[in-house]
C-alpha cells in the first residue's frame, strides 16, 4: 500500500528561510500567521491529509462513484466522513475574508494545504477545492445578497461549489456554447442546456450543491461576448437560508474515466433550472476567469502533489528492494543483493524527480504569495507588481507542474519494474490521477497560448520584463558569492535563453502569429525551466546561510539544486532551438495531407 | 470508437525505395520475397490486423481475462476466433524454417506485421509474439527431439509459448532466482517454485502452453552461473506427439494491470512439475538471451504500434473537432469554428509523432534486416557486421521506441482534451497499454545498462564504431546534393554528438563506472536520437528522389524529416550536456537522506 507523508518541513524551510513570508507581515492576513502559527497551521493539515485523506486514494481509486437510479451520487466509502473532517477542521474557509466565517489567513497557506490535500488523495480533494473555487468567484463578482447567501455555508461545507463550462461541443471555445439563459421576469432566469465534465457536479456529500454556471442570456451576441455567468443551486435557498426546493438541474450520467475514480465527473442537464446572474449581464467570461486562475493554480499544485506522493513512494521501494550489486562494490554485503538506490540509473531518476518537486514548490508558494499581495496590500504599484507576476506564472505553474508531475509520476512507477504496472502497488493510480490535471481547466497547450499570447504582450511585456530584471538582479547581488557560482552561472544561461525565446517571439510572431503558436508549448517551459531555477537560486542561498544549523538536510538541498542546475536547466537551449526553428517545418504538411 | 489502419504503404515505401530490401535476394528466403509478394503479405496482415485484432481492443480492455475456480483462464469475448485466424492465417511461422512447417520469409517481414499487430491490439498480439519468442530460443538452443516435438506445433499455433524469469523477488537480478529442478533420473526434471508476470501464462486459446523456465538445477552455483533453461509443458506430450497428461503446471492468480487487460498476466505456480533441459546445464541465460533479445525488438515494436495507433486516432479527431479559429485568419468559414488541426501547436504535436513513427518504423525494419543478415548471410564478415548493429541497436529498439511510444500516445491523448481521459474514447487504453513496454523485457533503464556496459564496450568498441563510420560515410557519400543539406546538416551536429559522449565515457567511465550509470539512459537517447536522425536522411534522400512520381506525398514525407531535423534532433545537444556532467551530483546525496 503506498503512504503519503506531507512535506511541513520542506514547506516551512521554503516560507521562513526561501521566500521571506514573514516580511509580509503589513499584509491583512499574515499578521496573524505567525511562525508557530503557520507551523500549527500546516501540521494540521499534514495530520488530515496523512491520516484521513491519503488511506482513501485506494479506495476511491477502486470504488468509483455510482450514479443510482434517481440521479444520486454516491460516493466511495468513507469520502463522507472525511469530508467532514476536512469541512469540521475549518480548512474550507482558511482564507476567506472572517466575515464570511473564514479564517481570513493568507492565501499562500491554503495554497501549502492544497498541496498536501492533493499528494494524499487528488479525487477526495478536488471536492473542497472547487468550492474554493467558485466562493473566489462569488467573493469578487457575487451581490451582497449572493455573498450573504452562499458564502458562509460553503465556509462551513455545508455547501459545495462546482464550475459548469464545458459543453459536448465545445470546452476551449468557449464562445461555442448552447446553454440558454431565459429571463423569468423575477430578476431570476430558467437555464436550459447540457454540460459536460462536471468536477463534483453531484454526490452525497454536502446538503447542497452551488453551480456556477456559463450560459448565454436570450438574445446575447454571438460568441464569447454574449457569455452571462449564474450561480444555480441544486436546491432553491429559502428566505431564511434554509434548503428548499429541487431545482432543474440533475445529474444525466457519471463519466468512466482514466482516473480521479473518487471524484464524481457528471454530464449535468439543467432543464429550465433557476438562476440568479453573477456579476454583469454578458460579461460571465470575466467573472468566470477569477474561477478560472484560482482553480489553474490549484491544478498545478495537484500536479506537483502526486509527483511528491510518486516520488516518496518510489524512494521508500528503491531503498527496500535489493536487486544487482552497486557498480562501485557491494554496498549491503549482508544482504543477496543492494537496495536498487545504489544504481546511478535508479538515483538518476529520483534526483529529478525531487529536483522538480522542491523548486516546483518553492514556484508555487512564491506565486500563491503574488496573489497574496495583489489583493491584500494597500500600495498600488506593489499590487500591480505582485497581479503582473501572477498573471504571467499562472499558466506556468499550471502547464509545467502538470506536465512534469505527470512525467514524474510515470518515472517513479518505473522504478518498481513489473510491481509498477500492477494496480495493488498503487503508483499506476497515481500516474492515472496525474494524467487529467495535464487536461481540465485548460489543456495545457491553451495555457501555453494565454502565455505567449496574453500574457506576454500584455501592457507592453511589462510582466515578462520585471520578471527577467528580477532573476537579473538575484544573479547579479550574488555575484560575489563564491558559494553560489555553481547556481548562478547556469541560473544566467538559462535566463540568455530564455531572453533570447523572448526578443524572437518580439521580432517574429507579430508578422507571422503561426511562429508564436509553434513556440508556445516551448517557450512555457523555458520559463518554467528559469522560475524554477532562479526558486534554486533562492534555496541553494538560503542552504548555505544554514548549512551550519543543519548540515545534512543543507547539503542534500544543495546537491540537489545542483543536479537541476547541471542536468535539468540545460533543456533551456532546446527549448530555445526549438521556438526559433519557428512554424515552418510544423506547418508544412497540408492537413489533408495528414 | 477509436480505428486502426496498418501502415502498408509506408512500409512498402521503407523497404523498397529507402532501406533497398530487394538488395538482399541473396540471403535464404528472401528470393521468395518479391516485391509483389511483400506487397501481398502486407495487405494480408494488414487486414486481418485493421479488422479482426482492432475491433477487439476495447473488449479485450473492458472485460479482461477471468481466472476460474479450476485455475483455467477466459480470455475475453472474440479473442479465440481472432487468435485462430491469426494461426490459420499462417502469420505464426512466417519467418521460421520450412522444415517445422513455416514459411521462413524474412524476420524483417515478421517484424512488419508485428507492427500491425501490435498496433492493432497489444493484448492480442502478445500470445502469439510470445510464441514467436519460444520458438526463437528453441530453435536455437533445443535439442532435435524438442525441436520435433514442439516446433510445427507452435507453428500451426495450435501450441502457445511463454517466458518465465521473473520471480516475486527477482526480476532484473535474476541470479537470486529459487525456482529449483531436481532430476527425476529418467533425464526429465522436477521444477518447483514460483513465478510472476507471466504473460499467456494461462489461457483458453490453445490445446497446450509451452512454458520456458528458468531454474536452478540442485546443487548448482549460486548467481546466474547457476542457471539452466527448461521446457515444461502445461499438458505432458504422448509419444505420437498428442496431448497427454496434465503437468504440475498451473496459475495461481491473475494480476490486476494498469493496461493490457486482455492479456492474462499470470502467477505461475510450479509443483514438481516435469521439464526437459533446453541447451546446456547452467547455461540457461545464454539460452534464455536469444528469447529475449527477439522479445525485446518486439517490445520495441509494440512502442511504435501503439504510438502508430494513437497518432491516426488523434488525426481523425484533429480534422473533425471544431475549436477557435486559425491565426491567420478562418480555415473553415462555413463552419463555427475550424477544426483545431489548423493550430500550430496541435500541428506541432502531431508532427512530433509522425517523425517518430516514420523514422522509428525505418528503424525497425532495418534493425530487423540485420537479425536476417546476421542469420542467413553466407558470409562470415558480413554476418559479423550485422549482428553487431543488431546487438547495439537492441536495447536502443526496446528503450526509446517504447519511451518515445508512450510519451506519444500521452500527446495524443491531449488533442481530446477532456474526451482524452474519458475510457469510452480509446486514448487512455492506449496510454494504459503503451505504458507496459517501458517495463516488460528488461526496464528501459536496464537496456540503457545493457547498452553502455555491454553493447558499447563489446569487441573494442567495435559496433558503435562501424555505427559511427556508416552514418559519417553516408553524410560524407551525400555532401554535394544540396537538396539533403537541410538533413545532413543537423545529422552531422547529432552525430557529433553522439562522438562526444563516446569519447567522453571512454575517458571517464572506466575509472569512474558510476559516470556510466548516470549517463546510460542519455546516452540510449542520443544514440536513439541521431538512428532515427540516419533514419530521416536515407528516407529524405529516397523522397527526393521520388518526388516528381509522387510528390505529395512525398513532400510530405521531405517535410516531417526537416521538423525532425529542427525540433528533434537538436536534442542531442542537452543528452550530451547532462552526460558530461556526470554521477557527482546524482549520487552527492546519501541514500539515508532520501
Amino acid at each position: 500500500m503506498p503512504s503519503y507523508r506531507a512535506p511541513v518541513e520542506d514547506t516551512l524551510f521554503l516560507l521562513n528561510d526561501v521566500l521571506g513570508f514573514h516580511n509580509h507581515a503589513n499584509l491583512a492576513g499574515f499578521a496573524d500567521a505567525t511562525p508557530d502559527m503557520v507551523e500549527a497551521v500546516l501540521n494540521e493539515g499534514a495530520k488530515l491529509a496523512d491520516t484521513v485523506l491519503a488511506p482513501l486514494n485506494r479506495v476511491g481509486d477502486l470504488e468509483g462513484c455510482t450514479r443510482q437510479a434517481d440521479g444520486s451520487v454516491t460516493t466511495p466509502k468513507g469520502f463522507k466522513a472525511a469530508y467532514d473532517a476536512y469541512a469540521q477542521g475549518g480548512w474550507m474557509g482558511l482564507s476567506v475574508p472572517e466575515e464570511y466565517g473564514g479564517q481570513g489567513l493568507p492565501h499562500t497557506l491554503n495554497t501549502a494545504i492544497q498541496e498536501f490535500a492533493s499528494g494524499a488523495n487528488l479525487a477526495l480533494g478536488m471536492y473542497p477545492g472547487l468550492t474554493q473555487g467558485a466562493m473566489a468567484a462569488l467573493l469578487v463578482h457575487g451581490s451582497d445578497e449572493q455573498k450573504a447567501t452562499y458564502l458562509s455555508k460553503m465556509v462551513e461545507g455545508a455547501w459545495t461549489g462546482t464550475m459548469n463550462l464545458t459543453e459536448p461541443h465545445c470546452g476551449t471555445d468557449l464562445g461555442l456554447l448552447k446553454t440558454k439563459a431565459v429571463p423569468n421576469g423575477d430578476g431570476s432566469y430558467a437555464l436550459t442546456g447540457t454540460k459536460i465534465f462536471i468536477s463534483a457536479g453531484e454526490h452525497d456529500l454536502s446538503e447542497n450543491i452551488v453551480h456556477l454556471v456559463i450560459a448565454r442570456i436570450e438574445g446575447a451576441p454571438a460568441g464569447t461576448k454574449g457569455i452571462s455567468l449564474f450561480v444555480v443551486p441544486k436546491f432553491l435557498v429559502n428566505a431564511d437560508g434554509s434548503v428548499g426546493a429541487r431545482n432543474g438541474v440533475s445529474c444525466g450520467s457519471i463519466e468512466h474515466k482514466m482516473g480521479i475514480h473518487g471524484n464524481s465527473t457528471c454530464v449535468m442537464n439543467y432543464d429550465g433550472a433557476t438562476g440568479w446572474l453573477v456579476g454583469q449581464e454578458n460579461r460571465g467570461l470575466n467573472a468566470m476567469f477569477v474561477m478560472m486562475n484560482e482553480a489553474r493554480l490549484a491544478v498545478g499544485v495537484q500536479g506537483l502533489g502526486q509527483s511528491e506522493v510518486a516520488y516518496q513512494n518510489a524512494v521508500a521501494y528503491a531503498k527496500d528492494r535489493i536487486q544487482g550489486r552497486s557498480l562501485t562494490g557491494a554496498k549491503a554485503p549482508e544482504k543477496a543483493a543492494d537496495p536498487i538506490i545504489v544504481h546511478p540509473d535508479v538515483r538518476r531518476t529520483l534526483m529529478g524527480i525531487r529536483a522538480f518537486n522542491e523548486s516546483a514548490r518553492a514556484l508555487m508558494l512564491w506565486t500563491a504569495l503574488q496573489s497574496d499581495v495583489s489583493h491584500r496590500s494597500e500600495d498600488a504599484k506593489e499590487r500591480q507588481t505582485a497581479d503582473d507576476l501572477l498573471g504571467l506564472l499562472t499558466p506556468v505553474v499550471k502547464g509545467v507542474l502538470t506536465d512534469r508531475g505527470f512525467a514524474n509520476a510515470v518515472e517513479a512507477q518505473q522504478m518498481f519494474g513489473g510491481h509498477g504496472y500492477i494496480e495493488e502497488w498503487g503508483m499506476s493510480q497515481f500516474v492515472r490521477d496525474a494524467r487529467i490535471a495535464m487536461i481540465y481547466e485548460g489543456a495545457n497547450g491553451i495555457q501555453a497560448m494565454d502565455l505567449i499570447g496574453r500574457k506576454l504582450p500584455k501592457d507592453g511585456g511589462r510582466a515578462m520584463m520585471a520578471f527577467l530584471g528580477e532573476v537579473q538582479a538575484f544573479i547579479k547581488d550574488n555575484d560575489e558569492d563564491e558559494a553560489l557560482k555553481a547556481y548562478t552561472g547556469p541560473l544566467q544561461a538559462g535566463l540568455n535563453d530564455l531572453q533570447g525565446a523572448t526578443m524572437w517571439f518580439m521580432q517574429n510572431a507579430f508578422s507571422k502569429p503561426d511562429n508564436a503558436g509553434a513556440g508556445a508549448t516551448d517557450y512555457m517551459h523555458l520559463l518554467g525551466l528559469v522560475a524554477m531555477g532562479y526558486m534554486w537560486g533562492r534555496i541553494a542561498k538560503a542552504a548555505n546561510a544554514k548549512l551550519a544549523e543543519l548540515p545534512a538536510r543543507m547539503d542534500a538541498k544543495l546537491a540537489t539544486g545542483r543536479f537541476y542546475m547541471e542536468r535539468v536547466l540545460p533543456e533551456t537551449a532546446m527549448r530555445l532551438v526549438r521556438i526559433k526553428a519557428g512554424a515552418d517545418s510544423t506547418m508544412a504538411v497540408p492537413a489533408e495531407a495528414f
